[in-house]
């Protein structure tokens, strides 16, 4: 702008005409001596007239913009954003990815909900091969996505206190207590000091609490959150803390999942226990818990309208076996998404009548497993699962009429999964094939399964080795994973070293499908956030540090985790800690390895 | 809310004392009977006080709402979002990652910059392994993050049309015209269709524009933006196009990179095109470039104070040298930044009396490179310095008077990185080591180099073997890579196969590092979007296809592809098409591989 530009500015005086100059010079001479005009009765009423006018159209104004200012307001947040409109479902052309923001309509009383859903091992990778595998099986447009594309939020680091790359255990401690930790660790500190989790200090809130797997229930993730132990594997002991059996009691609604052998006494059958407590019973008579330990006690619950909390459902021995398979023993095992649905029913039951709302974690348990066998045909059946449990929690949270949210996010990368691999000796090729995953109907660990169970009865019946070979190629290259072109090496080498046949299944079809893996541990790539969206989860949105998500979790539900970490502490207080072995640093040196061996030089 | 519960709508009328009551009832009785009342005159002058007052109030009332609304207006957007106030730098607690919405604040006259920066061949293990290796080099607490994590944006789907993994052409094209096309298409579509790039309808609508790369200025990245050709590889003819012998004249302003050669004619030295061409010299003389040909020549420029567009401005044969070996060369070569720098400021100052701004690509060229070569010491360095020049344009936008927003994504992921590495017949290793890659101070392909040029020579001096070995580990291993502990299978393959070196060495340091690589190609990992943020890039904040980042960017310069696609289809109306084997479809079968062989079974 030039200098000196004349502006106008937003209270400028207008020209006045020359009876207005006269009335005002009068007012002032008035109120100057002390005097009343004495005006003529028609300006009088005049004046009258236009005063009331004038307030009138000024109220009217006020009114107009009150209401105008009342609607943004409850539109859009004071200065975090708000997501733009929700987009009309199979529209992959709306382009921006978010929902509704169910906050804002709901009343406003203090009651939510706050559904936690965790893909262990998922990272950046699992979404394009899944998004492609179902375009592909589903004949669907190159620009269609999966429900959690379209609620992408933002992307979580997830390195833990003495690691750049974290297990599971450390990843959900950030989740529960908003702390880092060593890997291992169940909502433990360094130094054997517990930490308070959200589900407990919900719990403590008077909310309802539920816990969904498809791994054991005392596995490292629902662990995490009613369970204080120094190192994961001590899955007796956070198998009695999840039924109550713990220094804070009982403080789990509900559980449903798989796991069943660590709550069944050491010497009945299924048990994995070291000691004979029956948990299980414990669970019914000390704690009070309802129990289903099938799927027909699993249909009792009736979707969930017929759950008298605190429930527990322990549908499997160990894991839940992956979708890739279950789906052919649904008469067996619950799948996630059903599992989910019938919490949400149940605990929305359950808190229908109270002030307060829940808390709901949802654990995708398995799409880490298939990460851990390099299982890329078993992994995208995973991920649509989960996609498909976290389609369901969306659209109970815009029906619900209590104020919720959904976040979404990983514990870390299973795998180092990447939509492409070169074979050695070969030049790269720009593309990969979903087809090849298309053909596979099983896991390559049910494979590795059949292939036991067949020698254990094929050596007792003497067979040869020209038959077993044949009978791996037919059954289960052919049959199960839809591979027509079986190498004589990969044969041999499955017949000869059967405890390497997951592995061995596993690059048979991941290399046919150019799909490439660098471990069969985890890697320290951000993983992705999910929400419903909203201002409440404004905080987690962006790149944000994996505590990040765990505090928004416990400030979401307005709930204190430092008052369970107190409670903890003077409950703990002189026990004794497992022997920890906590690495000093996330920084080692590398160390020579014999690569060049296998690398084709 | 029970039926039937009172509610105090917001106008409700206030109960009146009954003195109101009786001068209501005066007042409505005179207007029924079309008299006037005669009030005392305390009363009256009362009344007239009343009126003014609250005519008063009312307005003040309007001015305060309506300063509020315009304000909100001018930090919200009607429906969109806005993102949160800004972080302090060097504060990673703050919690979200946006910059402040610079569009907010500056003149509403339509003049716009838009810088869109694209980090060719980074994906998303880039980010972890780069925040990492800063943690550890420079001493950072690790929640210590990168400029590009402050404004984390969303993710981008990439695949081509015709195959799941897409190359930098078919990428940069979805950039230029918003347009999906197939793996080599340098902004054209299949059939010899050329497709109008937002560079162009920038030029034609009056903007200034730029490119800055750090590869060859005519490869596919830069080449979409101004030149149409149906295969990358015609560099030849992309740096006619480039200068103003296209179809469309010139439409560049400012060209800064590496790739001279293929701008000299054939038999003149330092040339790489196929004919005699003397392409600076036509640049001079036709379209009136300015040229610079060296570090002299750039520093002349004078860090943009000192450029009269157009300016040529190419300062390596082909590729600037990987940063983690251009920082010894500074004297020969610029960097990313530096030409980014120079860039703004030449932009900056040639469009400052104009109405209309500017459209600068600035490219991370080589962060692919060090993908392609599986090398990541020179990958860190490079992404290093592309989130330095990506601060320098946040900073920038931050002060300049002109409203503007910067975009950054990435074309693809490159390498298959994993930020973890399984070594073959071990149990996995929780974590990678950025230690190994602190101590590398050269590229790969540098030492790869350095054993040809010495090899050269001492084979002309007739080196023994062992001599060979030894220079090797002495001279590249420990002095360059810092691997003191090179093993006699590494360094014998070196020798024995030189044409593998930058592979070998690249392997040497990764597998040190636990780095993980799948291919010496792209994957199909989605990408990170990065941006200076505001709510004029909501449409691409979440998850988006690759060709709404393209759409976004003419868009936001409310510019018309579509015409100069209409423009480009009439002149190049009858032009032969080149070859082009187009793959029909990215879905093709796999097929067996040995890898078998290689994987230690």
């Amino acid at each position: 702008m030039a200098p000196g530009s004349e502006r106008t500015p937003l209270l400028a005086d207008r020209p006045r005409n020359s009876e207005d100059s006269t009335r005002r010079a009068e007012e002032e001479d008035a109120a100057l001596h002390g005097t009343t005009i004495s005006p003529s009765a028609p300006r009088r009423v005049m004046r009258e007239v236009v005063l009331f006018a004038w307030a009138l159209i000024a109220t009217a104004a006020v009114i107009v913009l009150a209401v105008i200012l009342q609607h943004h307001n409850s539109t859009t947040s004071p200065s975090p954003s708000q997501p733009p409109p929700p987009i009309a479902p199979g529209d992959p052309s709306a382009g921006g990815p978010y929902s509704t923001d169910s906050t804002t309509t709901k009343p406003h009383n203090n009651k939510r909900n706050l559904i936690f859903m965790v893909s262990d091992g998922m990272g950046p990778a699992s979404l394009s091969l899944t998004r492609s595998f179902r375009q592909l099986t589903e004949s669907l447009p190159i620009d269609d996505v999966l429900t959690l594309d379209r609620h992408f939020w933002g992307t979580s680091r997830t390195r833990s206190s003495n690691s750049l790359v974290t297990d599971s255990a450390a990843g959900a401690t950030a989740f529960s207590c908003g702390r880092k930790s060593y890997n291992g660790a169940i909502s433990m500190l360094p130094g054997h000091k517990p930490c308070g989790s959200v589900l407990e200090a919900a719990k403590r809130a008077g909310l309802a609490t539920g816990l969904v797997v498809t791994t054991d229930v005392t596995d490292a993730t629902p662990a995490c959150f009613a369970a204080h132990v120094d190192m994961r594997m001590q899955m007796d002991e956070i198998a009695l803390q999840e039924v109550g059996a713990g220094p804070l009691g009982r403080t789990v609604d509900l559980i449903l999942g798989g796991g069943r052998c660590h709550f069944l006494g050491n010497g009945t059958s299924g048990s994995c226990r070291q000691d004979e407590v029956d948990v299980v019973g414990l669970a019914k008579e000390k704690y009070g818990w309802g129990y289903k330990g099938d799927r027909a006690g699993f249909d009792e619950l009736r979707g969930g309208k017929n759950v008298s909390l605190p429930m527990l459902g322990l549908f499997a021995d160990t894991d839940v076996p992956f979708e890739i398979d279950r789906r052919h023993m649904a008469d067996v095992y619950p799948s996630l998404s059903e599992m989910a649905a019938t919490a949400l029913t149940a605990l929305e039951d359950a808190t229908k009548d109270s002030d307060k709302g829940f808390f709901l974690m949802i654990e995708g348990s398995r799409i880490d497993h298939a990460g851990h066998f390099n299982d890329p045909a078993a992994q995208v059946r995973e991920v649509l699962e989960y996609d498909k449990a976290f389609k369901l929690v969306v659209d109970f949270l815009e029906k619900s009429d209590t104020e919720g949210v959904l976040v979404a996010t990983s514990d870390h990368e299973t795998g180092g999964l990447s939509t492409a691999w070169q074979a050695p000796n070969e030049l790269p090729v720009y593309n990969w094939h979903p087809s090849v995953l298309a053909k596979a109907n099983a896991s390559t660990e049910y494979c590795s399964l059949l292939l036991h169970e067949h020698m254990a009865s094929a050596a007792a019946a003497g067979e040869s080795e020209q038959s077993l070979i044949n009978w791996i190629n037919e059954e289960l290259a052919v049959r199960r994973l839809g591979i027509t072109d079986a190498l004589e090496i990969e044969l041999n080498a499955l017949a000869s070293n059967p405890a390497a046949a997951t592995t061995i299944f596993s690059a048979m079809v991941s290399s046919r499908a150019r799909v490439g893996w660098s471990t069969h541990g985890h890697s320290a790539v951000d993983v992705n956030i999910y929400s419903s969206g909203g201002k409440a989860a404004e905080k987690i949105r962006g790149n944000v540090e994996n505590t990040d998500v765990g505090k928004f979790l416990s400030e979401y539900l307005s709930v204190d985790v430092d008052e369970i970490t107190r409670e903890l502490e003077d409950k703990l207080k002189g026990s004794e800690a497992v022997e920890v072995e906590v690495k000093g640093d996330a920084e080692m040196s590398g160390h020579p390895i014999e690569w060049l061996k296998d690398a084709g030089f």
